[in-house]
């Protein structure tokens, strides 16, 4: 660059505003080419913080932040925002071990106004600060930024239209990109996209071409022509305004600005000087591209949402990027694949994503039954009752959901699905610990959550195959069940092509020893196996959280002296605690030993490494084992 | 009545269908009438019941139910709907142990399409029956009926999103009577209550009619100058209205008919015939008024949106109606009242309600406190996330929640409250059995789903002025808690004035008795010393699920041969369990009995009646402790 670097002169925002607004551009390039390399090197998500970085200058140059309140829904777009704000120096830390967050978090800064990770919180938040601070007689400003996709969720909603009524100096900032992780999905997006209410535009024109032909007709009407025009453009400018007005959000009683180029950062920064000073809810809505500047991700902004890692040498593509698939198949891929083979094999399966094809492996399912795949957008309450009005009607529905997504749709799985007997099927992705994404994203809760549940099953694959196993068990039940098992791959295990299934409710022991039983749950079968080696422990696959296999356990607590549960959950009511149940009810007192996830936090990070923190690799069981109960005979 | 009676003909739709247009006006009032006395007798929702009268026999009339399908949004309008579909002779069983349930139940009837209970399930639930009958060939139709107040959830919105992308014939009936349980909230009913929905492109097609037909005959110059200005003004003016007849629901994808008068019968069947022919998502918005027809209800529906039970004599007034208060205060009451004392000692105290203000005793705290208040509507995903954007400046957010829809804002309150570790406290009532609405409203898992999240403070108190004591307790809480309490009155014990508070974490033995020890979790304190009389067992009360006191655990362990656990919630990862882990964690080694409720979807009736049945009477817990443990010494 030949003008003089202003990135190096930035570390806080209040070094941003004593900058001309001139020299934003600049910045902002600058910002983008430091993020390239940074997010290239670290990965993460990238076309969204591609696309927010005009945003993000202009916001902490208009905004006095962090008196004023930025909160970043979902936070994939905060990069940008963390290297303005005293974060640059350690953004090849990006979600590593110890290292900077992947989202906002309120402990790493003040200048994270909110926590976030899930979709749709921004509004409801910054509303809640904005009052608070009204209620306190402070003059603080709150802005929430949140992209079209985060629009489709309900909660979004309801922050409207509870903000909306309210005699509050609120700003939200629609950051429309007209995609969210997968193509918007839903008839808002579609609103959004057309930008103008088409109907009245297009009439409007039609209104204006017709009186001027008729015009053109009159002889001698000059001046009536033009006096004519003159009016006619007058109500062109009333449609134009009306074609703002109309917006969906004012409806909702907030004021609408927009639309507004994202990548121009003066006209943002005019637009928001303006907006500070404003009364009452304020929207505004901006355009702008998910990987603006750099071509590849602009191209295909669904795979470089989040890439792993990639390689930037002047933003050419190279051949380190995309990321190399990895060696075994993950979770995900035979999940995928078992629901191609479950669909062939039965007609009645419809299948239901929240917004996640690629995130839980739908994309050749989608290909090959695109009447029986429903991408419903980032609504999971409405994906899981959706499921429950198919079933009522004889098909069977599989919902593909996250852990830590089915919280967001936890009454309906109850109300609407349980409760009822319905046979709904959820594939639970990214049960445990998730790493990079962190506390946000991990799914330490559901086995405790979803198995005090009447009518659930609930089962954990141990391996890849057992994964099928269940699918394919769990599926075939006229009753609602979870299949849950863990981000990334597992051991490798080959993976039948058919669709046999298993006794529902049945463990099965897979190593034979002595002394200590290890009922082991899922992810945890692997490394107690590994474990049970030093110990000569006997270890049971349980296979199901509920129904729990009472007979195994009984006849292993009746032959051993000391019982051991291993699950990646919380241990509070979770699989574990399903076993102490059964003992107690069985009146059979033997010393057990509860190993899952401690009544904790936890962070980011490689997972082998969190789950060595937590005790949970086939190490720390080992040891953790023999501290209790003292080293193998 | 001077014509024939028709009701007393009508068992089942198919007997309705037989009957002239003209005969149903006749047929709704004496539906309405049957209504009255049956309700009257029953008690249960009153006023949008009779709003529903009309509605409810055009759709019988014109949809062929139950090939159909009628998904009746919460249910509690369903009450005309069950008189017409074979349930006539058993209405006054209604909400009665053993009796028909207060909500539809796919269970009680075919023509219950889908159970509900919960607000706002019916379009994404509909839409599913909708979706499965297409992929299966299937003609039926599919119609959801919501209130305007069911609106406000954002799960509606994430269906009429969904929807409305979506090539398909489905029907949603918007019943708009201007109110949900409590008077609206929010920017959505003002919309609606403006009733300027039109359909714009029919107006502006007149417009541009008009304007060129001005056009064409233009006699003279100025005449046309004048003539044209008028014009334009008056097209300006129009487009002005335009603006603000764009339906909201047009935006969504949705064909809207309507505002049409929900009273009249005629009408309504008309307008039926013609949206049952037509293609995809259609919105009929019907007008109705809560209590049509009934004076006292129509004048104060807020009341008697549900009543125990009335006397109705000739549709007068009585001295019965309404129900007399109870004698006891509710822990309802005894909230609301710590509510409004804590607050005048608190200035950062703010009270959130999602649309329960009469059922959270928050009353008399809005009129106290009308500025630090908030009912967000049926919003309680919004509710939670506001209360954690309050929090984080500094406010102290108390959320008045039912437990069944907290389940409604789990991932909210792990999310956005419970990770961040802000003082957010939930004043959780209705926990445990609530009786006559049954299982979809029932408490029964939030010690289960509460207790495995990280940072969580979860207290059960045991009578009312323990109530006061927790809530002091936790409210002063630098991290997020929950207070739980059964629906009703207590023992009736004396409560506080002040706002003293309790260690945290600390259980208190409440009767020393020996061999047996139970550990009783708040309303399971008295029947267990109930019980502990003919047992003469200790009984601890625990106060606190978590942190749980696990001194008192351990110490009355060591003391005791037998331990018993009492709770008021799903055994599965309960309370009980979390003394299993305690006993786990310290090595203790003694028979447990767990009483909790068991593995079950409750049915409605009469909370002792059920908790008789549950086995969690005080006469219960004696026998089920003496069955297992023997006899007291």
């Amino acid at each position: 660059m030949s003008q003089t670097p202003l990135l190096d002169t930035i570390d806080l925002p209040q070094d941003l505003r004593r900058l001309d607004t001139k020299q934003l551009p600049q910045l902002a390039a600058e910002l983008r080419a430091f993020l390239l390399e940074s997010v290239g090197k670290t990965g993460g998500h990238f076309a969204s913080n591609l696309g927010a970085v005009e945003l993000t200058v202009a916001l902490h140059y208009v905004y006095h932040t962090p008196e004023d309140h930025l909160v970043w829904d979902v936070g994939h777009q905060s990069y940008p925002h963390k290297i303005l704000t005293g974060r640059k120096n350690r953004m090849d830390t990006m979600r590593k071990y110890g290292g900077l967050a992947g989202f906002p978090k309120r402990g790493e800064s003040a200048y994270d106004a909110f926590g976030v990770g899930h979709s749709s919180t921004s509004i409801g938040a910054a509303l809640g600060m904005a009052v608070a601070d009204k209620l306190a007689g402070k003059t603080s400003r709150s802005v929430a930024v949140i992209g079209d996709g985060a629009m489709t969720a309900g909660q979004a909603f309801e922050a409207l239209n509870c903000a909306g009524d309210m005699d509050i100096d609120l700003l939200v900032i629609l950051n429309d990109n007209e995609m969210s992780i997968s193509p918007n999905v839903g008839a808002l997006p579609k609103y959004l996209a057309r930008n103008v209410v088409r109907d009245m535009h297009g009439l409007l024109s039609t209104i204006k071409a017709q009186s001027t032909k008729v015009l053109d007709k009159l002889p001698g009407a000059l001046e009536i022509a033009q006096k004519v025009e003159h009016k006619i453009k007058a109500i062109a400018g009333e449609a134009e305004h009306a074609k703002q007005s109309l917006s969906l959000f004012e409806n909702f009683g907030f004021h609408y600005t927009g639309p507004v180029d994202g990548h121009d950062v003066e006209q943002l920064v005019h637009v928001l000087k303006e907006l500070r000073g404003k009364k009452g809810p304020q929207i505004l809505h901006v355009i702008t591209k998910k990987g603006q500047g750099y071509k590849l991700a602009e191209n295909d902004p669904v795979k470089y949402h989040a890439v792993s890692t990639l390689s930037q040498e002047g933003g050419k593509e190279t051949e380190k990027f995309p990321p190399k698939p990895a060696a075994k198949p993950t979770y995900t891929q035979i999940f995928g694949r078992w629901l191609c083979d479950q669909a062939a094999a039965d007609p009645r399966l419809i299948a239901i994503t929240p917004a996640m094809r690629e995130g839980s492996g739908l994309v050749e399912y989608e290909q090959k039954f695109p009447d029986r795949y429903f991408d419903v957008g980032i609504a999971e309450q409405h994906a899981v009752t959706f499921a429950g009005g198919l079933a009522c009607e004889g098909a069977k529905p599989v919902v593909a959901i996250y852990s830590t997504f089915l919280q967001r749709a936890y009454d309906q799985l109850i109300h609407d699905v349980a409760l009822q007997n319905l046979p709904v099927l959820f594939a639970v992705d990214r049960a445990g610990i998730v790493g990079a994404d962190g506390p946000t994203h991990a799914g330490l809760y559901d086995l405790s959550f979803l198995r005090c549940i009447p009518n659930m099953v609930v089962a954990a694959p141990s391996d890849e195959n057992e994964c099928r196993l269940l699918l394919s068990t769990c599926y075939r039940l006229d009753a609602p069940s979870a299949v849950r098992y863990p981000r990334g791959s597992g051991c490798g295990t080959a993976v039948s092509d058919g669709l046999e299934t298993v006794p529902v409710g049945k463990g099965v022991v897979k190593r034979e020893g002595s002394r200590t039983a290890v009922f082991a749950f899922g992810s945890m079968v692997q490394p107690a196996l590994a474990a049970a080696e030093t110990l000569n422990a006997t270890v049971a696959d349980m296979r199901f959280v509920k129904p729990i296999d009472e007979e195994l356990i009984v006849r292993l607590a009746q032959t051993h002296d000391y019982l051991v549960t291993a699950e990646e959950n919380a241990e509070q009511g979770g699989a574990g605690s399903a076993v102490l149940e059964v003992l107690a009810k069985h009146n059979i007192c033997k010393p057990v030993l509860l190993l899952g996830v401690t009544d904790t936090v936890t962070e980011h990070g490689d997972p082998q490494r969190l789950l060595d923190d937590l005790g949970l690799s086939a190490a720390a069981l080992a040891e953790r084992i023999r501290n209790r109960f003292g080293p193998a005979e």
